[in-house]
């Protein structure tokens, strides 16, 4: 899908300065809003504009590339916490992660159109992705004992995502304080003594 | 504050027209979205145009009455409740009433604007007789030992809230299994054993 891979046989450097953008232009965007002037992100990466329009031609495309990083980086934290020694302490934190990730990267997420029509199939892969993840933290508690066994992934994934919407600002410290007492709540419901 | 409250001194006659004509808003609403004519609402109510536009006179008043009379139904189901022999249960009845209120009455919500400055004090009241209609209720609850004494009615109101906006539809019935789960998972989570 147009946006989200690297293209086959990018040489290194080439590889390098795409991650660099977009490192830079997830900050920015993080930082400033999703309508930051590209200057900016380019600016931030060290690079010139024309190496950005290179490998992002339109805003667009870079929108996509940006959100599928977020989406990658909440996935890689999933994998790492499959090692972590507390299965159920791993599934939420991960949950805390995915509330976080749905507050703060939702104008992104809205930011991305669907001029190529791709967008469905753009947020079907992002949505496995995530339930993937989810799944196999959840899977990992069931076994050991410290979730319940009728425990539903998707449900968690569901009260996450209206933890997030509900939570409102994430930057501010009360609602940080209620998403925390939120979701120990649903964790306390997930508890099978 | 204008729109909510009957005008004193009304007499018997128009107090039943309001009232009639606000049943027939409420359910014109709902069935045809907030758009509806408003010569549909005078119809169903039994009562002419004329009649309909004495009481309110702009879309935005019947808009504003409308919602009133959905806050005001949900509060006085709790206040029924009260009654009700098994306090956790009442309050999980109550909690589901209010998920489908914030799901189905959205729409209506979002439709009243602030032409008369007004909105933030309107919200303000209706979020206030939430507030104490779900404190009573888990009052209750946690004194007869159903519910955790640490339990927050805000949280419950902000998970149950989460929980309408992120089951989307409640006239899927998948949507609505998935809506009972959730919040049958928050009230485990609530069980003081």
């Amino acid at each position: 899908v147009a946006g989200i891979d690297p293209p086959p046989g990018l040489r290194a450097d080439a590889r390098r300065n795409r991650a660099a953008l977009l490192a830079a232009a997830r900050a920015v965007f993080a930082e400033q809003g999703v309508d930051a002037p590209l200057d900016d992100v380019a600016r931030r990466a060290g690079l010139g504009n024309a190496t950005l329009y290179r490998h992002f031609p339109t805003r667009g495309e870079l929108l996509v590339a940006a959100y599928a990083e977020e989406v990658a980086a909440l996935c890689d934290l999933g994998r790492e916490l499959l090692a972590a020694p507390d299965a159920g302490e791993a599934l939420f934190e991960w949950l805390g992660e995915f509330v976080s990730h749905v507050a703060s990267k939702r104008a992104l997420a809205f930011a991305i159109t669907d001029d190529a029509g791709e967008r469905a199939t753009l947020f079907g892969r992002w949505h496995h992705d995530m339930r993937a993840t989810v799944t196999a933290l959840l899977d990992r508690a069931r076994a050991g004992g410290t979730v319940r066994a009728d425990v539903d992934g998707l449900d968690l994934l569901a009260l996450a995502n209206g933890i997030a919407l509900a939570g409102a600002n994430p930057d501010d410290p009360a609602a940080r304080d209620r998403i925390a007492r939120l979701l120990a709540l649903v964790r306390a419901g997930t508890d099978p003594r």
